[in-house]
């Protein structure tokens, strides 16, 4: 038997473009004498396909792109996602299924049962957990087929859920294990993927193919990397990342495994790699080409600029230069060399004349008030709205340069340098940015050469937002070394004040910055939507109230 | 039996704060000689307590609390809403339950079996759910406890659950039903709350007391309006909404029954006293008292001057006028005469010489471009980055004025009109804001007289952003007698594309409005949060994609 995985990148709503891409993997895989081809989890409609699940026209969509399937399954088995209704009144209305297509019809159909409600998921919202577990029989073999989270409460020490769907199964003896995913990326994520599936195949001593979907949906990116692990526990093969992949295997050389074929999994590449896709997934699925961002000459909106450009290529990212009376010397000549070296349109615009007019117009209402961090903000403010007026005059999005640890402690101007329709760098902290400016420098990456494209200056210069005279990030904020770790403990691992005293952080500090993260709360739910590449980034995967007092 | 029902308003994470106020309604209730006391869901931790619930020092101090009761439920009954560990390791860490303490104890804790996992909810997302139900016996009484959406399981055509955990305790034959809830306000809410009472009182045919949280949570508004029916399924008692109220009810005297106690439920003035709630205690739980906002001379700044003013003082609110070269004559009258009318200060402060500034500055950019939106937009941005300079001045929090009409279609400036903390209208369309101002100008509310506070003037002219010479919103938007109903279809109901053809709406427009409202996503990812009132607001609790296809 010969099993076909479409590791495809669709687009959440976009019912024709992902039928379209479908309908050609069906033929590839036909090409290619396949039996049986996978899709991804809810590939009809896209993942996550959020409220639009409540909407009945768009479930109705979604049984469309299910029929349009079963009429090109006369010769090829079909395993596809998708949402289905509910029979039974009392319950959720909805079940995230596995549709079985062959011969023109629809077989079979296996809903999920474990419903990820965690982090950015929010399945539970929609769908009823499946309480019923059938085997598939296909040309001779049983197929045990799962939806992504059901083979994730293997293998745990603390497992989310009291069942394993594939537990169910297994008296009826299945030959093999399909299991359709959407499980997004974040750098550690290939790993736990690849222990998870291996579990399972342990578990059961069954091969399983798993596919997985790929592409970035706002924050979301989807890496693939689908997998296929013979019953002795190899990985037969891994799929690339973050690309596009089809491919045929034949059930009885997995089933000999003996084979391991691994990818390597270096985080800041992958970080590097998940960025790009990010930028071009996100154009590329509004419809828009052009970015713009303004440089300041530091290193995260070079390094933003380098990623835009690899994302959309240099003919479309447009950058503002935008001096103060506090830039330094070096600030506009670093961004000048930088777009220089990247060969994308740079223009300078001094932001003063805007600033003087505020001063002017507010000068009654400040008399006698000293310059504060009003000033620096009207000066960040200034900035965002000359690259606005940019972005609505050429149609180009804003790209946003906050880094993570800036976003942590409020260490930004709302409405200022926070604008922007996506903050590409709002999950890195500021010392993996400097790893990525490494990894930037040192490699040739696609077509164009890279290296040494970050000035050198904007490397070892002191980080500095350049709002006042002298002006030092370390001025309001703990060295990075120092508060980068401190605030890894208590987002992505969630560490409380008192764990994180025992691990060694002194009080003083702990306190100054859960408090710094814990009432900036309010500046993150204005922020643009950050590309995910941790296991805990701003957004929908992390939820907090604006008006909780706790540690504030 | 003497019960005893507190309706408190709550602050997430104010361990102390909230504790304080339950001491002191155990002290009030010990003087009334009442045998028990009800506190409601998640009182300790207040609600929605969102991710921190996954800090183990997040429990541990709610756990502290527990304790902390204990020691006063020596005479006195006392049933509280808490988390509480799960401990087996299978499954979600938490149950959400209802604490009985007495004689200084822990004696019974009874988890929650339904989660809502739905607009604002994600109980599923921390949450186990119950699968023990048992009454708790106290002076000769089996009652059952509940926790909130435990008793909406019942009088649904489509329940959402499979179960009714009430059912399974009725086999004991308990005397009466304790339900503790975080019930949040939407303007219909007040009356589904009673018909689900009542539907499981005459299912059970036993008396229930239900205690309602109340007060403002940033977005979500908790009116209170906690109830007693009686066994013939009248409202024996409704405390008022949006206050904090504690009542002793003697057992004998409810199961009696015969008296009925609703109280008005009149849509424009619930929707008014949410409002004012919202900000009181948005300012009051941030530690913060003054206020800021943009008066422009239309009805949407308008409204809000007087919510504001009736929320904070009028010595807490100042406004600033900002007139454009394209504002109309009596636009910084209508503006002035409010600021009056309410006694509040204000500035005025032109906003040309900013924006002229910017047309210098990007002269050279802009050269042989015609004059478009992005010319209205650093008219919008100029007045933002004033609003907000003032806001960081003087600490005064920026209150947004936009309206749920503007908000749906994208009829705003991101970074400009859409600037500010708070949302006050974002869940108001403008023809409501109609009926609120007519509300407003005829009634006397609080200490102020209000009648006229608005200008006529303000009321009788053509909305207009004043961005352009002689703009008015119909020129970009359908009239919003015409708009507002369609949008309250597709937005509440959720009504797709043929349903509202169906309904009578003509296709062209509903192909455009719906077109509007799903492209503009992006820009309501970054809004300020909107002051819940309806049964669906734009924020938490209506989650959609960013680069979805779907409709537009």
């Amino acid at each position: 038997m010969r099993i076909a995985l479409s590791q495809l990148n669709l687009h959440i709503g976009n019912f024709e473009g992902n039928l379209a891409k479908m309908l050609s993997a069906v033929e590839a895989a036909k090409a290619q004498n396949a039996d049986l081809i996978c899709f991804p989890e809810l590939a009809v409609c896209g993942y996550p396909p959020r409220d639009f699940l409540e909407f009945d026209d768009f479930i109705k969509r979604c049984q469309a792109s299910i029929e349009a399937l079963c009429e090109v399954s006369h010769d090829l088995a079909i395993v596809v996602g998708a949402p289905t209704r509910n029979p039974v009144l009392a319950g959720k209305d909805l079940y995230n299924s596995a549709y079985f297509l062959y011969q023109g019809s629809i077989q079979a159909v296996q809903h999920k049962a474990l419903l990820p409600t965690y982090d950015i998921f929010d399945e539970y919202r929609y769908f009823e957990p499946a309480t019923e577990f059938k085997t598939v029989s296909f040309k001779g073999k049983k197929i045990a087929i799962s939806i992504c989270e059901d083979i994730w409460n293997l293998g745990n020490e603390n497992p989310l859920y009291t069942i394993c769907p594939l537990d169910e199964m297994m008296p009826e003896k299945p030959d093999f294990i399909l299991n359709i995913s959407a499980s997004p990326f974040n750098y550690a994520h290939a790993n736990t993927r690849i222990h998870t599936v291996k579990a399972n195949v342990n578990q059961y001593k069954i091969p399983m193919f798993y596919t997985n979907m790929v592409g970035g949906q706002t924050d979301v990116i989807f890496d693939g990397g689908s997998l296929v692990v013979s019953p002795d526990g190899m990985v037969f093969d891994e799929m690339p990342y973050f690309e596009e992949c089809l491919k045929v295997y034949e059930l009885d050389e997995v089933m000999k495994g003996g084979r391991q074929q691994e990818q390597p999994k270096d985080k800041i590449r992958l970080i590097h790699d998940a960025l790009v896709l990010g930028i071009r997934d996100y154009f590329q699925k509004l419809g828009f080409s052009k970015a713009i961002l303004g440089l300041s000459g530091g290193i995260d909106s070079a390094v933003t600029a380098v990623l835009a450009t690899e994302a959309l290529g240099h003919d479309n990212v447009r950058v503002l230069l935008m001096p103060s009376q506090f830039s330094s010397d070096h600030s506009v000549k670093d961004a000048k060399d930088l777009a220089e070296n990247l060969g994308i349109h740079y223009d300078i615009v001094a932001i003063k004349p805007m600033y003087d007019a505020f001063e002017v117009a507010l000068h009654q209402q400040f008399e006698g008030l000293a310059f504060n961090v009003t000033e620096e903000n009207i000066q960040a403010r200034v900035r965002g709205t000359l690259l606005m007026a940019m972005s609505n005059k050429f149609g180009n999005i804003l790209l946003n340069t906050t880094n993570k640890s800036e976003m942590s402690v409020g260490y930004g101007t709302l409405y200022g340098d926070m604008c922007g329709g996506l903050a590409v760098l709002g999950d890195v902290y500021k010392t993996e940015i400097y790893e990525l400016v490494k990894y930037i420098n040192s490699y040739p990456i696609g077509k164009q050469q890279m290296v040494g494209v970050i000035p050198q200056n904007s490397i070892v210069k002191p980080p500095s937002a350049e709002l006042r005279p002298g002006q030092k990030d370390t001025d309001s904020l703990p060295p990075y070394e120092v508060l980068d770790p401190l605030l890894y403990q208590y987002i992505e691992c969630r560490k409380g004040p008192s764990e994180l005293i025992e691990m060694g952080f002194e009080e003083a500090l702990v306190k100054r910055v859960l408090r710094m993260v814990n009432i900036n709360e309010f500046k993150r739910e204005q922020a643009a939507p950050v590309i995910r590449v941790s296991s805990k980034a701003f957004g929908m995967g992390r939820r907090l109230p604006i008006v909780g007092k706790y540690l504030s």
